[in-house]
């Protein structure tokens, strides 16, 4: 068998993972321990407490999922949702059809206000079908991945509260990267992936659920379908009673561990800065290419550049050729936006004007 | 913060996480990669083809999730199962319990077939009931790893197929330690962790399923009612289509690449015996110790060896002083074993004559 040591390195500046930090891949080597080891029981609990600083929430409720983002993403639907419960979902891209799609196979009656690829979702809309719906749960993308676009999210939970609904956000894409802010804007849970803006491998999902969450799961007709992400199991391990629910990911929390870190040490203002001037670098060197954003203005994403692929040209050879010629992963459009568009990430680590111009600069090179 | 590298190095002869060896460290820390990364994609056909190989399989959906071995379980129960399915379940310990409460979630209407802690299941009442129920799914539990117990197996397939049913074996603790033959023993799912004999770290779960159980797969009536872990999605990825479903955890399936390619290095073969060897050196030393095994005579399992707690000691006391004093950790009991007994996992990596002498040698100075 080949080596994975012939794995040649990459900028990857797709829409995830990103770049790691060495600090970050060195904690995942560190030697394995038990998962009930007193000193990895400390880490837990430091874990919990930077997941809470980025989220800048003071939910007892928040831990890190044993999976990618979207076990993250199934993990509140799962254990908010019942059978027959109204749930209104915002579609504007990939992952608000997924919500959606995980919603209905937990027996949902799901409503959807939708907006084109590439448009932020209207907010007198979401406002409307809350009004009609009266929804138990209102789930919306915060940075939808697939497009590049952000979603207004100011005064929603007010709206949904009223009606004693729950305010799902997939911070999949933004934590880390832009403001979130999850009791200042009443959001009851939220999830996230640990390969966008965190900077650390894919394999976690952090997740918050504020205390009405909890008050939800605790009055619960039926058992969480799923025994994997049964919150009601998982909150034993991970509070003081440590009762064992399955092995933890030891090095990927170790890994979690020092991104968390590295996210506090450098500060989130500081870091949500970096995130937008890497951003407005590459939209001034993008324009020079004639590579025009397909994503709305004034709802851009800083961490993911949806751009138009160059026109006439095959674009999967061209993204090839970035990785192979200059060791550069961009990520290619999904969905409507399949062979149109390119997703330049400057997540985390990647959000840097060192990035920008390896990959304007060579993409320079490509197309001129 | 606390930094990861403070973390204590210990020997992990528990119920797993097994001691990891440096390679399957360092192949962890290899710089990430996206997971549609050509070179990433070529990596997992590898790990495909050493997956069929420690499962003795040639079936063509054979893959690692994303998720620990519990992960594993619910994968193939929420994809074979539904609603209303006649699911026989072994019980004799923890996972065996943990399998039937998946089924019922899963919707399936489940009988069980049960034997006293420590005890075999009886391979007679399995097929007395196999005969009066004709279930849809039977699903037994090879290793127990918290009894320390394996199961009888051979034979059974022919039972459960005389009545179209499917045969699970959970595989989480007996695959790379001693004989699984998921082919010639007719099994048609089987699920594993990569924590236990093949000594990589906690976070992925090897699945393999069988020809007759994709075809169940492919003629369910309603979709797998976990998005996250439905196979029918994630064989678009794990196969030629390569469709983006999740992010792959990359670092995870580095480590899972080198870690079979060590496995199969030394050899199958080789492996169980040294397995074999190490449990029977530990048996030898543990008898001196007067600390009797818990488990059945002619059913213990090389790599965890279930023995009585010292009688009128404090157990989780001088469990915690091994852990202190010397670095090494075993497991407590579980469930009806609670504070009666110790579990002395010999896996993978610490399956050798000289961590037998390490953790005898250790409980002699703590006892004696």
């Amino acid at each position: 068998m080949p080596r994975v040591s012939d794995i040649p390195s990459r900028l990857c500046l797709g829409p995830g993972p990103s770049p790691v930090p060495p600090r970050v891949l060195a904690a995942l080597a560190h030697p394995t321990v038990g998962h009930l080891d007193p000193a990895f029981l400390a880490l837990m609990d430091e874990i919990r407490d930077g997941l809470r600083r980025v989220f800048a929430t003071t939910n007892p409720m928040t831990l890190a999922m044993s999976g990618t983002g979207s076990a993250g993403m199934e993990t509140v639907i799962v254990n908010l949702v019942e059978p027959g419960d109204r749930v209104l979902v915002g579609v504007n891209g990939v992952f608000g059809g997924r919500l959606a799609e995980v919603a209905r196979r937990a027996g949902a009656a799901v409503t959807t206000v939708d907006a084109p690829w590439g448009r932020a979702l209207d907010r007198d809309q979401l406002a409307d079908a809350i009004a009609r719906h009266a929804p138990h749960v209102v789930a919306v993308v915060h940075a939808e991945t697939s497009t590049g676009v952000g979603n207004p999210v100011d005064g929603l939970a007010e709206l949904i509260h009223a009606h004693d609904g729950l305010f799902i956000l997939d911070c999949v894409t933004s934590l880390a990267g832009m403001a979130v802010e999850i009791d200042a804007w009443g959001v009851d849970a939220a999830y996230s992936g640990t390969q966008k803006c965190l900077s650390c491998p894919p394999g976690l999902s952090p997740v918050t659920l504020s205390p009405r969450a909890v008050a939800r799961l605790d009055r619960r007709r039926l058992k969480v379908p799923s025994w994997y992400l049964d919150l009601t199991l998982l909150r034993s391990y991970w509070g003081q009673e440590r009762a064992y629910h399955h092995t933890a990911p030891i090095n990927m929390l170790y890994a979690l561990h020092e991104a968390l870190a590295i996210v506090l040490e450098e500060g989130l203002a500081a870091r949500f800065a970096r995130h937008r001037a890497a951003h407005e670098r590459l939209a001034a060197a993008v324009a020079d290419l004639g590579l025009p954003f397909v994503s709305q203005d004034g709802h851009r994403l800083p961490m993911l550049n949806a751009i138009a692929a160059p026109a006439g040209a095959d674009e999967a050879a061209l993204r090839r050729r970035l990785l192979d010629e200059h060791g550069i992963e961009i990520g290619g459009g999904l969905g409507d936006f399949k062979g149109k568009a390119w997703r330049i990430g400057l997540m985390g680590h990647g959000a840097t004007s060192a990035a920008v111009d390896a990959v304007t600069g060579a993409l320079r090179v490509l197309l001129c």
